[in-house]
């Protein structure tokens, strides 16, 4: 662990640093790196922006919001964007909900679309996350985001209803959210998801749903920040199905 | 056939005419119709303006575009929005192609993700061609229209390509095409596609990719402009599917 001798039973907060500052160690020279969005990817970023600094690491990153954006150009790490870089290297990003395969429920901030399509850009992508996101079924912690386009309105919600979710509109004060690409969340309440990916594509093929936050087979490794230091899950390999196109 | 005696041998306009001013005698009063958007529809809406103006017809119409906003606005009829009006009665909208068992290939005017939202949405959908766009297989004589978020860029095409098609970024000048929604479209020639349920859920499924332009199990009716008059295909009944909420 990064920063000496593991703080013994270590609170969320450190486990999130733990956890987001051991991810750099798998970012080498000149990769393309894809930075993920939150609390935890925020300790990322700052090492990340360290080791340039301190060590001269030589690397250029796609964001996945206008925030990671703001905060890694503030920081001095060099930006792209999948325009110019199609193909990453590696993505380091968090998540809301890890299963014990390694399936992912993401969106809590909203960044879900770009994160999706950056991840299924990437030869390998790490999550950073403290232990408490770990969970054996997804849902039951937290609601499942899904990006819609503004122009779908409420015929969505018995869409939604009809698969078993309670579904509520993400607001901001008194208006919708709208995310980074001008769209509005659902937040999706199941009482646990059974069968993420049969429910993945029920979503994707309603009209009017762009994205939603359920990621499978997009993670080759989980990097859980605990009480006592921390965890690496290994996934598979994702080099295959990427380097195809080369 | 409106209008009198049918011209013989009528050209490509005289056959959107006779299907676009056929399609308003299914609608009634009091029901909101959901209005496509093209050069067939156009007779349509003007027919649809025709009857408010001359008959009394009362509808609300909800537009699939902001050019369909634009006209059904200019030519008095009352406009609503799915907020408004989550469950349409009826929609009457265009097509590039048609197939014997109705599926459709939608697009070509870069409307396709509204207009997927508002057939959707509603109890019966009519659709509008000349002859020319009855076809045995999709995808040969137009390329199939996909809406993708602007942050995806070119990683795009190789999934595409693994698809087996050819992708090409739709230019509008010197610069992507934008949608009303703000995205991009590619426009993906196959030889021919052959299993167009297959084909949406693989495209559903890329992360990027908001829409294509197949619709499946979206057509009740379609009306048929012909050199000798028209011809009308019956489809499915979809009011158990949509009444299901209510």
């Amino acid at each position: 662990v990064y920063g000496g001798k593991p703080q013994v039973d270590a609170g969320i907060e450190e486990q999130k640093k733990r956890a987001g500052i051991a991810a750099p160690a798998f970012v080498e020279n000149g990769m393309v790196v894809g930075l993920g969005t939150g609390s935890t990817v925020y300790y990322t970023i700052m090492e990340l922006a360290r080791k340039i600094r301190d060590e001269g690491l030589d690397i250029v990153a796609v964001p996945t919001s206008k925030a990671t954006e703001l905060l890694a150009k503030k920081e001095g790490i060099s930006l792209s964007t999948l325009k110019k870089h199609p193909l990453i290297d590696i993505t380091i990003d968090g998540a809301d909900e890890v299963t014990p395969d390694l399936v992912l429920l993401k969106g809590a901030g909203g960044a879900l679309l770009w994160e999706k399509i950056v991840a299924s850009s990437s030869r390998s992508e790490i999550i950073v996350i403290d232990e408490r996101k770990l969970v054996q079924k997804l849902g039951r912690t937290m609601p499942l985001p899904v990006e819609v386009n503004v122009f779908a309105g409420p015929g969505l919600e018995e869409r939604f209803i009809a698969l078993g979710a309670l579904p509520e509109l993400r607001m901001r004060g008194i208006s919708p959210f709208v995310t980074d690409s001008g769209n509005h969340i659902y937040d999706l309440k199941f009482e646990s998801i059974e069968d993420p990916k049969a429910l993945e594509k029920e979503l994707n093929n309603i009209p009017g749903v762009l994205e939603n936050g359920l990621f499978l087979d997009l993670t080759s490794k989980v990097i859980v920040g605990c009480r006592d230091g921390t965890r690496v899950l290994e996934g598979q390999i994702r080099d295959d199905a990427l380097n195809k196109g080369e």
